[in-house]
């Protein structure tokens, strides 16, 4: 029996017969010819051959739209048989040529169980992550250095430890320093944590500091030792800059004893158009969470580097689902006309249960604009089960940065206790009305 | 005296004041603030802060325009001291984050001579290829198998005697051939080689058989030192499924003793929107030579999967240009007003001479939509220096594969003796002849 991993596509096109565009694809990315073959060879190779699952065409007869609107959705099945369980295999096979045949964009991947039985995932995952820091009954917070480069050691441990002195939970690399004399990555991580103990015994809580990891590909492993080795509790990694299938191979070596975080830079090159490029649920969502990020930074729909909510949304619903049909495709090659039998219920397994995604959870970190009077936002679109990240929100603070990272405490605190924040900071909470005054509300 | 590197952007905005983007980019990219650091402080952060080189906007004020249409081309230099000598931290650096933010495309790439000098370049390069080959005074010939998926190894063995036996220089795998039962590398490099020995005995001419590296980021080096092994005498990569990186050390690594021609597969994530992404010349041609790609394929301008063919003049001048003046920019700080000297010719050296890219060339391969009526018009826009590459314009002659080869040999030979196809297909050369009544010639 054929398993199938299936690619869905938005592809534009004014006139073009979608349903045919669709067999092409199919047949043009699997086994490359197939009306012409001997009946005979036909038999051998149908376990080769892709399979059209779905093309809904979008006829442009909304108000506004002209025929450049035209686009087709087209769901195409691809044969397990014929690519390696890595993601540049996969990638390769669902996109390679094809990104470049006009107005196309992919838009959702769903694997198959053997598929997903390569990928561990997430090796912490939030509830990992959680467990590490203990805390389990509300949002984290997260903090970015205000500005690293041309700094010396002395100046990074002050602002890691006024950073953590405020009480956040997690602490972040610029993603932008790189190996160099001042601040060496072994060097970094020691000013670092010992900044980290200083502030834990103030605050008494853990902390994470999630340290840069660059350089060539093939040191990245030693490289990650290193730190780890000079007591670094979590990496940060610029995915998109190395590909998906060093994130999976990092995350997975037993060697790398700690969370990984996913930083999105270079995500803009694909994501944002219509007609080109990758989905933000699928570049930031689930090949993320395949690959075994354990928190994954994307942008928030609340500041000036956007993405619009309803992809952020779609990015969450990747990193948290816990159902397995979000993730993977149930159909089986059928006996005959070349069909997929697609399961009849779309949502459910081929049994027709749902059952548990077997990959962890990836903690989602919708980054960029944040303020404590965005919190409330956050908190109402996300839930409890997301990182607050800040940076200007915290060292523009006009108390400080200590107080920068109360006052998001406080928010946080406040949403917990469904108490309004302007109620909540008039409660003797002076950070927090200090970060109103300036940043005010959003609603 | 510091030195730069230099990326250049197209960012759209109905409004903005561009030159305040750009310092902000130029600032906001490096040292993170400016204005508000204490005078002492800025005498030791100018060596890392963001140089605004030039900002050009362009007014829609042509026929058919809008605002939507307003630009500026930006060019802002980055102090080489922020980053360490690698393509991720490079891209992570002048287009990590400011991918993500409103509508901008990275346009162009220009480096330091330091940065530069990190990078070896391709081993072969277009000269290298054509002493392996011992071919000087014509464009090469490469042939793609015709369906390899679910085929075993006698079958691809017989389609690569049959390409090879047409006078074929180059061939190279499916790009979607991953490692797989029925053939797997060492064999197939094995069959194929052997193929190859036995058309060497009919054509008398040596042949590259470039065979697709994949698997595991980390396994790849083995996997390479196995294709070798086992007598590879080039290698196929799709390189973006990995990453620049992986290409530079693979291709500067003493083991790889053979060619590696990078494969474009997934280049339409990236490249075709105005908007967005990484323009094609800087992709599919700066950074692939950098990156050490011997020779690299593209989307040509001629078939069903197109690029304009500006765009494919704008990659062959990446790849095959000898100024060094194209690849590096020789500006240096100054010692105020947070300006960069740019040298009085723009396009010569710091010293006013002109120099010699010390990078070898690679070898353009336009792909796509070939067949022996288009050579002419290859050699018209690309010249001697390209490889004709051809899938179904060679197994899809009427006479079969090996006269498919021939066509093209022929339609080359025309083109270096400067007669017409039609009338050099007259001469005798029946398999022209074939090629131009099955697709004709294209002018």
């Amino acid at each position: 029996m054929n398993s199938y991993c299936v690619a869905t596509y938005r592809c534009f096109d004014e006139k073009a017969d979608f349903n045919k565009k669709a067999l092409g694809i199919a047949v043009g990315l699997t086994v490359g010819s197939w009306t012409d073959l001997p009946e005979a060879k036909k038999a051998a190779m149908e376990r080769h051959l892709g399979q059209v699952i779905s093309v809904s065409v979008h006829e442009p007869d909304g108000p506004g739209e002209t025929a450049a609107d035209r686009y087709a959705d087209i769901e195409i099945a691809y044969p397990d048989v014929n690519f390696s369980r890595d993601i540049p295999a996969l990638l390769v096979t669902v996109f390679g040529k094809l990104s470049m045949d006009g107005r196309i964009k992919l838009i959702d991947l769903s694997f198959s169980e053997d598929f997903l039985s390569g990928f561990p995932g997430p090796k912490f995952g939030m509830q990992g992550v959680r467990e590490l820091l203990g805390v389990h009954d509300r949002p984290l917070l997260m903090s970015i250095f205000k500005s690293v480069i041309g700094h010396d050691l002395s100046t990074l441990r002050e602002q890691f430890y006024l950073q953590a002195a405020g009480g956040v939970d997690l602490i972040k690399d610029d993603e932008i320093l790189f190996e160099n004399r001042l601040t060496p990555i072994e060097r970094r991580v020691e000013a670092c944590m010992q900044a980290a103990e200083q502030a834990k015994r103030k605050t008494g809580q853990k902390l994470l500091y999630a340290v840069n990891l660059t350089g060539p590909t093939f040191n990245l492993l030693d490289q990650a030792r290193k730190a780890i080795a000079s007591g670094a509790n979590a990496l940060l990694f610029n995915v998109l800059a190395y590909g998906f299938d060093v994130l999976s191979e990092l995350s997975r070596h037993p060697d790398i004893t700690v969370p990984i975080m996913a930083h999105p830079a270079l995500a803009g090159a694909y994501y944002p158009s219509p007609y080109h490029g990758i989905a933000a649920n699928v570049l930031l969502g689930k090949l993320m969470r395949l690959a075994g990020a354990d928190l994954v930074l994307f942008p928030s729909p609340y500041g000036s580097v956007v993405m619009p909510l309803a992809e952020n949304m779609a990015i969450k619903h990747a990193l948290l689902t816990e159902q397995a049909e979000d993730y993977r495709f149930s159909g089986t090659g059928a006996d005959s006309d070349n069909a997929v039998s697609k399961p009849a219920g779309a949502s459910a397994g081929a049994d027709g249960k749902r059952s548990t995604l077997t990959l962890q959870t990836s903690f989602p970190v919708p980054s960029a604009g944040i303020h404590p009077g965005i919190v409330p936002l956050i908190v109402k679109d996300f839930g409890e089960q997301v990182v607050v990240n800040a940076g200007g929100g915290i060292h523009g603070h006009p108390m400080g940065t200590i107080a920068g990272g109360r006052a998001f405490r406080q928010a946080i605190a406040a949403c917990q206790a469904g108490i309004p924040l302007q109620q909540y900071a008039a409660q003797g909470h002076a950070e927090l009305q200090a970060a109103i005054d300036t940043w005010g509300i959003k609603q």
